[in-house]
């Protein structure tokens, strides 16, 4: 079973990647050392998993308790925190009580960032169900809610102590999120790993089809790559930043689109055409490598352009939106761009530059 | 002009004590390295102080925004919290923007919070203009908002940039401030200082006088002695918890009364009696040296004994309230007492233990 350690600044912590570790929980002696458990998740994933989970943890003698959030990105918001703070301070919970988040990323980044201010900060555990969660959202640190003028504008860094990735939870996973979540992981091989980036080319469908192997070894390379840069650059200073390849078109098209009517790896797809675009116009990447970035989100039936968001100037209102993401200095678009597969790099982008390459990746 | 550096893991600072240095605002050069400064403060300080730090910031060319908060602790809630995040996020905030915190405890404690959640960390800078701010809550990073069902368990540690104690901001401050901010400076030699205490004995009437230097001498020895404490232990694992010396009292009485119908440094006085009686009961802290602490705190006109919480039996609403403090593990209630004045040590305590020592110091 592949493991894979994280050490950052505060804390260091393991990240398990195989199938059938959700069951396997009580295997976890960690989880004895708690006051108390409390178990977050959302609807949707407690009726398919719930039970499972808290069966496994009843089997060690821990009874947990649970609150159960809406589904959806919507309720990654001030309510949902206080709902998780209310459970937390009625049971009594103390600053060695822990969180399992079990569900996607909006339940994991929200239950972390509810660790990180519960009593200025206690432990929590990420046990993600969705591949988008499991190749990225769960490690790093990063969490935090919504606000209504940004999506995870209010958060905190607090590392998780320990990760389970379950491939098996992906089986019951709707083929969309599936594909969403491929969307992140040809991500790592397009900034950080060009021979991943085609290994990719030959396995996204057996990922797809959720052969063991290929689907293990998919999520325990992006989790190992995300953990080197993570390592390097915990607080996003430099290079941290390269994971946000194609995010800040990205968020542009969620945040213009209405959240939660693309999912994150679709708009992560057609925003990693446009930096590639922007990467052939402004930084001579090869057009040849630009066509094959196209051709394997193509493949994988990923969006590949940039949807009309406005019935007026497309082009202004991205250029708006993008300026208002949280990587941005004084209002300059700092843009994650590439010289070739597995190169990023981090380019001031002029306002002109920014039209030019959404001008030319919208959808006709 | 007394100056202290603070080091801690990820930040250093300097802590300044003098008077009129809300007027020599301009003379921070570290100011102008933002991309942009949102003074908080509330109401009542906005009136008295907020055009001289805003005409001093102009003069330098920093056109700072400004968010208003209602004055009092009832408005240390998310509500509050969400005021701020609008106005930066409307005023497209970024990164590299800065937070100022005008006023007392609640008003920095909620801006540091802010800070410390904005695009998950943006620095604050300190202008603390109450006693009991400029000697305790505007060091040390410990920043948060209350819940309803307990006070700052919501929060974060997050050191400030800079803390300016401008003494002369005290002179507009209500009498009975001054004196429940005497409370926490009288702690620092009753856990850390016994020097520091006898100067106490013969100095408090010249500090209440607003004596320039006996009242620069007191705030800046209390910062000197919390940040030798906070650099030892940041996170508060072990030696920092001494500084909550009659705070576990302190906390139920606020809690009992209903917040805001005793000043905290009240509330921390008389919680300091009953520790200092809890010491003498199962500490063998000497009567004569619990009688001094007595007198200082009535001398300065301070509540030394525990008031009626409850129509009911009042050692047992303590109890429950002192369980429910965030320093506690399991529910077992972790006291701070002393073996003599200067010398503090953490405690775990019986219930027994607890419920003796509050009737023994119950308002009769």
């Amino acid at each position: 079973m592949p493991e894979i350690n994280v050490n950052t600044g505060r804390r260091s912590y393991r990240i398990n990647v195989g199938m059938g570790l959700a069951e396997s929980l009580r295997q976890y002696d960690l989880l004895r050392n708690y006051s108390s458990v409390t178990m977050v998740t959302n609807t949707t994933v407690m009726r398919i998993y719930g039970d499972t989970v808290i069966q496994c943890l009843k089997s060690v003698g821990i009874d947990p308790f649970v609150v159960q959030l809406d589904d959806g990105e919507e309720y990654k918001n001030f309510d949902s925190l206080n709902r998780i703070y209310d459970e937390l301070l009625t049971n009594g919970a103390d600053r060695k009580s822990v969180l399992l988040a079990l569900g996607g990323g909006v339940v994991g980044d929200m239950t972390g960032f509810a660790a990180s201010c519960y009593m200025r900060g206690i432990d929590f555990i990420q046990l993600p169900t969705t591949l988008l969660a499991q190749v990225d959202s769960s490690i790093g640190g990063k969490t935090g809610i919504n606000h209504t003028l940004g999506k995870n504008m209010i958060g905190a860094f607090h590392q998780p102590s320990l990760v389970i990735c379950d491939t098996a939870t992906l089986k019951t996973l709707p083929e969309r999120e599936m594909r969403a979540g491929i969307a992140e992981i040809i991500k790592y091989g397009i900034v950080y790993d060009y021979e991943f980036f085609c290994w990719l080319e030959d396995n996204f469908l057996s990922i797809l089809d959720h052969d063991a192997s290929a689907l293990n070894y998919a999520v325990a390379r992006s989790c190992e790559i995300k953990k080197k840069i993570v390592e390097l650059d915990e607080f996003e200073s430099n290079i941290r930043a390269i994971l946000n390849f194609g995010h800040t078109y990205g968020h542009a098209i969620e945040n213009g689109m209405g959240y939660g009517k693309w999912l994150h790896g679709e708009a992560v797809a057609a925003g990693m055409v446009a930096a590639a675009t922007f990467s052939t116009m402004f930084l001579d990447l090869a057009h040849s490598e630009r066509q094959r970035i196209i051709e394997l989100l193509q493949k994988c039936k990923l969006p590949i352009h940039l949807p009309c968001i406005t019935d007026g100037d497309n082009a202004s209102r991205y250029l708006e939106l993008m300026k208002s993401d949280k990587k941005n200095i004084a209002r300059k678009i700092n843009l994650v761009a590439i010289r070739k597969i597995g190169e990023a790099c981090i380019f001031p982008a002029s306002d002109l530059q920014v039209i030019a390459s959404v001008e030319s990746c919208l959808q006709e």
